[in-house]
């Protein structure tokens, strides 16, 4: 590496721990999301031809930005390492592909939503709280996958059914696990009930056991999720809060040793001035 | 029993203990599952013809599987004691039942959906689950029976002063408590109100009270449950957190008892050095 | 009183006690809930005739049975100060009020609803149960008066603002509470919105501004009522789950305490032996 | 200041004090109240007439409460620097401009509404309730903003996309975010849903993901509020409920500490018994 480089480097670096970089790239961000809310009212010709401008500048400032922090890694192997500058370096290059076909406009425009998502990257505290929700994730998989099992066989048991009720709603296992969904989310699901209890009076018992029964697997998932938190948290707490009492323990422990190791001498002293008496002490320590 | 046998028992044993069997029986499972949900869409009939082959190939093996397991078992007593064993032994012999009549098909076709939940019995974390939502069931007793009287009274009410508003709604008392079970999920339950106040101005007094009450009572039996699970686990926490601090507590006060002990001797050493002084020392211990 | 008087006392006082008789309450209780629910039902004239038996008979019983409760106490003062027994009183005298005027039939019927309620008398679950939800309905207080004051202020501008939108709506102002009470409750909100929208199309900050501040303070009540909960049982756990450790505690304080009164007795020792040696012992205690 | 000035001023600040006013002035708000909700009943003149004249009067009246507890302040400085008091000064200046003109009517009607809030400035219980409520705003900020950008994109993607479907729905993203914000609250969701999936069949994705999304974010958000204040509860609690113990344990460092000093003094004694015995005392405190 040339010194320049190096120069160069150090140069970025210091640009890129910046506050005012980093708040500029923030406002940028802003922008062209609202850039990106403005294309989606009824444009006058004039004001298009500005957005064009300003989109154009952002996907500039973007690769710029992207570039400056590249450069300012030590190694390059370094900047991919980092989980939120691989998600970044994403939604950069996914606005860069040239899409000016008017079929591929669409897809264009939508990669250019995930823009936004860059704030997330940017601000810390949502960094956080990102991280915070990916990391619950795993906990709530196997009763996502019970609810699963559940909604699965209620499907099975639907299409077979209420088929011939309701094509729309219950045809096959997909859509009636839809329709599934929209009971359990109570959206108009007497609708749903009141068609089928034409035919099969008894049907129901067909949703309000489902009913029941993911509403009670849902409240079990969430007071776990709670006691699981706070079991981890309370653990942690009474690691710090118990540090006090823990070392008034200790220390007490400490002083009654001194007081044997003083008894010890005495005793010494004692047996010192009377050679005849015998002091058993095997049992000891 | 012949030697023969019990070489059979063995290897059968080392089989169903074996990991590749038991992710075997997972993936047969959810193929099974899959054919059920495929059964659902419109097949031609070469599918149709694939799909029954797989069907029969399905059923025998889980018959296969259920007899390997039964006789891995020293007695076959042991095999129906574990509550999961019997609710796989049911689900493969309700498979087994032979249905061609064209109008059972439906049963048959019904019996075998539940063949699904063997991925419940399968996976131990979902065998936990399970077992951890059946034993929050009691908990809830009381409260249900407690929802069951209020609905039950605003049903009798509800039938007696609304019927002639609409009889498809509060006809009789079950219906009337189908449509108080829609009022509490809040599915159109304006609708129900507003055709009751063209006669009943006052009827939403009915409304609001009952929403409210089982509101409190739902409310109320959360928060209890809540309570009640972190009290337990607590509990459980407190007695492996005191641990620690107990022992310290314990080592201390054998500490102290040692010092007894010590200063007893030289008690004893100080009276023999002077046998005119007399200690009393029957209030110890 | 007379002798034979309080012998009959105490054999209904003995008769209140079994348990059968509480269980026989029990059932009638049910049996008298089934009636007024088949009531509901198209009735036969047969089976009608049939009903109004049981009715006389069960009315019977359980004015009997209150009678045979009052005998029971040493006074009859004593009767009517537990809480429960004015309710199941009020209960059982609504439904002997003579009732055979036409139009009056109706109130009857409802009077005789409310036996249902005697279940939760008689079972002490349920009256323990009931007990805890009393109690929980102080700490809802001022809750419930500020979110009355937002209904109001909203109401009140909302009958204001809509009323020539839709008269049945927001007509005036305890119709607007109805309506945002059906907001609140989420139900069909969105076609309340889009009516007034049309003609403010600013009014969508009207209901997500109520929506969000209502579910706020919903939120905080309920987060509040948790937290208020946990700590009265925390409490209570900690003094319980204090004692082992509190007794541990108290009984290594006992024996540091034994073991100064032995060198106390050793000391006086020494200094017996030696009369020169002064100690001041002042300081101590 | 002249002295006739500084007594009316003491008993402005007595008369400001004293309960009675208080109470009188908590009626005259609940009054005033009744007053805007009873405008908005269809009035007879004469009532109305009436009306005119109360509504005068509670508006001389609040003036005159404003005045007196200004001038019952030391200083006016003092008065505005209370929040609440700022507050009240508002709502009544509020409700004295003076708009007789029969367009600006409504808006002096609605300043007049606000005067319901004084109850919230009077009942002390009220006003700690809103001060707990405002503290725990800043707690849902990061959590409201991730929301928004979720909503934003959700809304970008569904005005590129759905837009021809539903002008009215998805015509720009501020109508795309409310229709989005009604599908969070499952107000006829399915409709919006079977819509588009008539254009886009595989739009279930777009709906499912988004209500999954929020109901995660919005579950995790709730479940971090309740630890969040549960930590700082049950740290207060920790500090309290261990003070008991932490008394026990420094109690018994004391007697430790007592025993050492005895042992010292006997040690001396031994000593001096015997001038031959040499103590290594060097280690100890």
């Amino acid at each position: 590496m040339s010194t320049s480089f190096e120069t160069w480097r150090d140069r970025f670096e210091r640009l890129r721990a910046h506050k005012a970089f980093e708040l500029t790239v923030i406002a940028i961000i802003v922008v062209s999301a609202l850039l990106i809310g403005a294309k989606t009212y009824e444009e006058t010709t004039r004001f298009q031809q500005w957005l064009l401008a300003m989109d154009v500048a952002v996907t500039v400032f973007f690769l710029v930005e992207i570039l400056i922090r590249m450069a300012a890694e030590k190694r390059l192997r370094d900047f991919f390492r980092k989980g939120w500058n691989v998600f970044d370096f994403l939604i950069v290059t996914a606005s860069l592909i040239p899409l000016d076909d008017s079929e591929m406009v669409l897809l264009a425009r939508l990669l250019r939503i995930f823009r936004v998502l860059r704030l997330v990257s940017m601000i810390p505290e949502l960094r956080m709280l990102m991280g915070a929700l990916i990391k619950s994730i795993p906990r709530m998989g196997y009763v996502v996958l019970l609810m699963f099992i559940i909604f699965y066989i209620y499907a099975a048991l639907g299409s077979f059914l209420f088929a011939e009720v309701d094509e729309f709603l219950w045809g096959n296992i997909s859509t009636a696990m839809l329709t599934l969904f929209r009971v359990a989310t109570f959206e108009d699901w007497t609708d749903v009930m009141y068609a089928t209890q034409e035919l099969y009076a008894w049907s129901w018992v067909y949703y309000l056991s489902f009913i029941f029964l993911t509403a009670f697997i849902f409240l079990n998932m969430m007071i776990g999720i709670v006691l699981d938190v706070m079991q981890k948290e309370s653990i942690q707490m009474e690691i710090e809060s118990g540090e006090g009492e823990a070392a008034e323990l200790h220390g007490l422990r400490h002083d009654v040793r001194q007081l044997r190791d003083q008894l010890d001498r005495m005793e010494a002293a004692l047996v010192a001035g009377r050679g005849d008496i015998k002091v058993d002490r095997s049992d000891e320590d």
